[in-house]
């Protein structure tokens, strides 16, 4: 086992990092060689910034934003002061959980649900809570029976929000509609009583969609603009290694969240975000999204046909193709398990392929754990390991089954 | 009072930003340059890092360390394992916090300390409990005392660290001696039972020591290497917008504190770390220090000579010329209320000149807040502004004086 994993053709389908080949190389020697040829732009750019970050990116991303939610910057938007940068969007889950929480609060998530922000609350000793989804996203009527019984539990003070990622969710690859997103936000808003319930859209993956329809953020249906929390991040469409996120805020959030983020680090490198100004104020971003778009959609494509030829066969092994970001969640017969300790880990590995375990993302109250899932992602291996990767995953599973 | 507020002529020696000029514009286009012309290097730098941080950097950084101490990479001396590297020093004192402290905990601070780690204390719940200090840094007899009131009072479990900044003190401007340093963690180790007392060293200004001897880090004055807690940052000697900080952690606790960084980032902006591995691994640091040791040596004397021409006639008003670092703190008359409700702010604007009150800096237990001194920073303005703000301070002291 310890050799099988030390092998260097090791194929991880596991990790969550972007594509090496289309990093913005180019891009961000531009933006950079602008900044530093200017002896006073330089040095702004190598001093301290505020806490909220530099001002014009806080523009710009929110100026994208309405743009893409095709409305207009009118009274009701959100206004530059609501936009605050962080070292990733990661760091603005983080913020908004210790800004929201106490020990004992629950957040009602998505069963499956992103790992890190699972970990980020039982750090603060906030309880998850899953509901089921379906290929549109959460379903409404689980949701509304989970409140319920959250409420017939005496539980209903503790709830303080409800978390989603509405663009090709990590790790499900689902898209939650339009429609659906709207059933959700009415339920959210009505049971927002003196306790507010806030509803967190982790949308890290918008930029990368590569088909369907374009879906306004669930922020955008918010009318009074006090429940809807959006992270968003350059990292998955730009550079992880810039690591620029932001959050979009309810007014009344703001000042207590960078009071925390004060006494945090005052403040998220300026240099990264000086270099992030520099990009998507010019055609530098919009480029590059379209390149990467293309790249990803093609490891995706090819990720589905190799399914279909090494896994559709197999009985009881499921998934939905995605229409964007990084991941392919699979199904496997409810009698295999996926984990670390189990027989397909130890196949796949010896077969030369890594992937996530599911049980990692299932939130342990409410649906509880399932153990016959894993994550596959496509976005580092190249289309040719992809393949391989697969063909390896098949016969692994096919050898635990016998 | 608002129109003198908004002059843009008002001297600010309240910033701790630090120079503008000497800011490293070639030294950072020089690292880019050669990260971003190899398309491996440059990829990788624009990749996901590990939590912990950029290898070859905290490499470096531990040598840099060891070699200040003058001491050999040792059995006895810490491994790369222990460095940690975070987006400034702040983000480091805030997990070393997080994971040492509940609410209700003591850290025990020299009286006055850098106002951000208390800021961060009281975030957490924790207690601050001020001990004094005279010029070489926190006075034994005074912690000794300190230590056995808690435990009278049957708090001595909940003394989880002592913080101390040992080189030119923000706001201070003390280094503390040698021996001194012995004989506070002596202390520390004998108090220190099944509840170990840690003692976090941020040694921020370490590399911005402009005379004296070199004093070793108390770090490497802790023999089982199970106490002191470093916390350093190329934010003050390089550049903040880059914003790279690091830690040198007991081996005990560095599980916990990356468990814990892997929830809230999963490690600080990689492409930061990359840029700061190529400056500190040619001479493009060692160049810089120089030069920015020189420019801040010159302003510190300009703020000194100012202060004896306008200041040092002043009955009651005193300091202590620092060796190193970007602060000097003044004493005034007892009477004197340097807050900012007080007559000697609102004269000190009138007067054209901005200052940090005193107040900000003290723990609210021990020793008690004290309400007449102020912090002046000379890291961002030049000579000529620097003169121009003290004589400004001097008339707004005289005439509160009146």
């Amino acid at each position: 086992m310890a050799q099988a994993l030390a092998n260097p053709d090791l194929i991880s389908l596991a990790a969550g990092f972007v594509d090496q080949q289309t990093l913005p190389v180019e891009p961000v020697r531009t933006a950079i060689e602008t900044i530093l040829k200017d002896e006073v732009t330089a040095c702004q750019a190598l001093q301290y910034g505020t806490t909220a970050g530099d001002e014009p990116l806080r523009q710009a991303i929110l100026a994208m934003t309405l743009e893409a939610d095709g409305i207009a910057a009118d009274s009701r938007a959100p206004t530059v002061d609501q936009v605050v940068l962080t070292a990733g969007s990661n760091q603005l889950l983080h913020l908004v959980a210790e800004t929201l929480l106490d020990p004992g609060d629950i957040v009602i998530c998505a069963s499956p649900s992103y790992f890190v922000f699972l970990g980020i609350l039982g750090y603060l000793g906030a309880r998850a809570v899953g509901v089921d989804v379906d290929a549109e996203g959460m379903l409404p009527g689980r949701l509304e029976q989970t409140l319920e019984q959250l409420e017939r539990q005496g539980d209903r003070d503790r709830i303080k929000a409800v978390y989603l990622v509405p663009y090709s969710d990590n790790p499900a690859g689902i898209t939650m509609s339009a429609k659906r997103g709207e059933e959700i936000l009415e339920i959210v808003c009505r049971w927002s009583g003196d306790q507010r319930i806030h509803l967190i859209a982790d949308e890290a993956y918008r930029s990368l969609q590569y088909e369907g329809e374009n879906v306004p953020s669930i922020r955008s249906l918010d009318h009074d603009g006090q429940t809807v929390i959006v992270a968003g991040t350059f990292s998955k469409s730009f550079s992880p290694g810039m690591r620029v996120g932001w959050g979009i805020l309810p007014a009344e959030l703001v000042d207590s969240l960078l009071d925390q983020k004060g006494n945090i680090d005052f403040g998220s490198p300026f240099f990264n975000q000086r270099v992030m100004r520099e990009v998507v104020s010019s055609a530098l971003y919009g480029d590059h999204i379209e390149k990467i778009r293309a790249a990803y959609q093609e490891k995706r494509d090819t990720l589905l046909a190799a399914a279909s030829d090494h896994l559709a066969m197999i009985k009881g092994v499921k998934w939905q193709p995605p229409t964007g970001g990084l991941y392919v969640w699979l199904e496997l017969p409810g009698e295999v398990n996926t984990g670390p300790g189990g027989t397909l880990m130890a196949a796949a590995i010896n077969a030369g392929v890594l992937y996530v375990p599911g049980e990692y993302c299932f939130p342990s109250e409410g649906e509880g754990v399932r153990y016959n899932y894993i994550r596959l992602s496509y976005g580092v291996q190249s289309v040719e390991r992809i393949e391989q990767g697969i063909e390896a995953l098949a016969r692994a599973i096919q050898k635990t089954l016998v």
